[in-house]
């Protein structure tokens, strides 16, 4: 709100000159900031406040040291995450961008599922929280909003230059140029290459491609934000890695919605996408100031309140600024503590219906349990995944110069 | 080395086709990678090696709790740092480049000094280290370097834009351009300013500008590795803070030495700088990789070895990017924790005087013991000044557009 208010001095009254308010760049890092200083000033209060809510979350007995001591811990603390997203996304973005629009309903409709998931566990001590039934029909209900807006909201383009020899390009060779509304994706190290949803369900009905897309769409949402919820199991785990992730998709939104970038990039010019940096600064300020209170000793868990909005946003801002191939490797963490219950649990059965006993891969799923049952120090468990996220994040950035 | 291999059969035999060596943002990837890569591969052998030759440093006994524990861990991991700097550097830099040149050396010679204090602390049992006038010297001989070649090299200049109305701007609007070795540096906050060293001593005599400006260079060199030296106090903490200054040196480089970009942000045109976002990626790498070994509870320490040679670099970059007025912000956590041990020792000294006995303003200095003594455990304060480090960063960054 924000930006249309200085938007207006500026232009009345060439307050700050500059015009600084224009800038994707400075917006960004004032949304940063102020989600920031939002946890760090209140956050105490929240926490106060959320406690004297709730006993806190019956933690399940996982035989580990120094885990009871967590007893008593409050829980929900994606509350505070949730506001330090919105506050700043309202006070400093585009509020009739439509990416932002549609993120801001993701944050929303991620945040109710995880909160009554929380409510659940904490008010009416089903340790089971929100039936799964009820879970994936609200994973896939926003899927499909986000796949649908995404589809066919006229805003939602791709701009490609025509060159005066009629072949067309990415790059800004021209003055002429047309948007579409294509079903192009970016496949990650392949180099000049788009993948379009629709050559592959070509040669069944170019109708397929809109449902394909859409199914894509609640695979990766659903996906992310379960994998999240996994990865969410020690102090600062979930927070860090996603805040590592945020700060990679701004960079990716930030290059693919300005038009010099993306076509010294060479990459897909995505008009408008820009202001997701905005909200990609917000979730990653967000993140960093809650660990601020969740770092170990964590003082406060963010619940599925928390890990499933993370996700789910992430999957989002993958999917507008069309990376959504790139995220088993950015979000390799989520994926790999995925695949570690995945594992576990086949192997188990397995083996149990082969030997007649259970065999482990792991000490404990997800795979943050088995380190500590391997007797590493949980802080150190936790910098080292962070260190991991941050690998991977490096070689994602590094893909839009393979390209 | 592999930048001009790569150079050569990409020339010759168009061999990787785009010519990815030619962009330093793949270069900078592929440093921070390949840095981080040798810290996790080999850094459990150098661990053994460095521990097999020494037993430990003495630790002061401060009282602390656990902190007893830490005797025997290995120190002079700043070893390990300077390898994870200089061989990528070597692999993906121009070693031709002024700056990178420059760098090579202040890392060898703060490593130096550094390894020197440590040699002495562990081996000949001095908890003392290097008598503090050779480390002045030393640091002051380093000063010396760094400030005579950034004041006489040839290659050490700034590109202004002649605009056809003969007015003078760093802009890109025309062909026109003049590099000059000019006395330049950037006043943070300040919209389209410059300070000129030359303004302040042509009171005196133009002749007093390049004895300025070494002074500035060696007081910045000094107070920044002391100041990384002091913050070298807990698991994780100097290397954290340096990764995350790095890693806003490295946007400062990159955007500092790309014309088009310099352009879009008006701000000066350092051609040649963005050789350094591939040293910047390394550093930043290097403080990482050793993370994962520092971080807490930590299996070695870096030493003085490491934290000199960190801030002396930080300040070296700094300086060679002209934003050295912006290092008490970016580098806000070695202030405070400098400014702690200052008040609290004056202080002391003063009541001493005053009262007969001396008192305290924190409960021991620097910092970061002040609050271990409050009963913050180690990994909180760890993640919480990481944190202000980035919020600092943040800051630094916005900078960028508030000129």
């Amino acid at each position: 709100m924000l930006y249309y208010l200085f938007d207006y001095l500026e232009k009345r009254f060439d307050l700050l000159g500059a015009g600084v308010f224009q800038y994707i760049s400075f917006r960004a890092g004032m949304a940063a900031f102020v989600s920031l200083l939002i946890a760090l000033v209140f956050g105490k209060k929240i926490i106060t406040f959320i406690q004297n809510k709730q006993i806190g979350e019956t933690i399940r007995d996982l035989g580990l040291e120094g885990q009871m001591q967590k007893k008593g811990t409050p829980t929900m603390g994606g509350l505070m995450i949730i506001l330090c997203i919105i506050v700043p996304t309202l006070l400093f973005a585009k509020l009739t961008n439509v990416y932002i629009v549609l993120l801001l309903i993701a944050t929303i409709g991620f945040g109710f599922i995880g909160f009554m998931d929380d409510y659940i566990k904490v008010f009416k001590k089903n340790k089971e929280g929100l039936q799964g039934k009820f879970k994936i029909v609200g994973q896939v209900t926003l899927g499909l909003i986000v796949g649908i807006t995404l589809l066919y909201n006229s805003s939602v383009v791709i701009r490609e230059y025509t060159l005066p020899d009629g072949s067309v390009s990415t790059a800004q060779s021209s003055a002429v140029y047309k948007d579409t509304q294509s079903n192009l994706t970016t496949i990650p190290f392949v180099k000049n290459n788009e993948l379009d949803y629709g050559s592959i369900t070509c040669f069944i009905s170019d109708s397929c491609t809109p449902i394909l897309y859409v199914l894509v769409v609640v695979l990766v949402v659903t996906a992310v934000s379960n994998g999240a919820n996994i990865t969410d199991g020690i102090d600062g785990l979930a927070a860090g890695t996603s805040a590592i992730i945020a700060l990679t998709l701004c960079i990716f939104a930030y290059v693919s919605g300005n038009a010099i970038f993306a076509s010294y990039l060479n990459i897909m010019y995505i008009p408008n996408s820009g202001e997701l940096v905005i909200f990609g600064a917000a979730l990653m300020g967000a993140c960093i100031g809650f660990l601020w209170y969740n770092s170990f000793p964590a003082q406060i868990f963010m619940g599925d309140t928390g890990s499933l909005t993370l996700g789910g946003l992430i999957a989002v801002m993958a999917l507008a600024v069309r990376k959504e191939l790139l995220l088993p490797l950015l979000c390799g963490i989520f994926l790999i503590e995925n695949l570690s219950v995945m594992m576990q649990v086949s192997y188990f059965k397995y083996t149990k219906k082969k030997y007649g006993e259970g065999r482990r891969i792991f000490k404990m799923s997800p795979l943050h349990h088995h380190y500590q049952k391997s007797g590493f120090h949980e802080s150190k468990i936790v910098t080292r995944f962070w260190i991991v996220g941050i690998l991977l994040a490096i070689l994602s950035l590094a893909t839009l110069k393979l390209r």
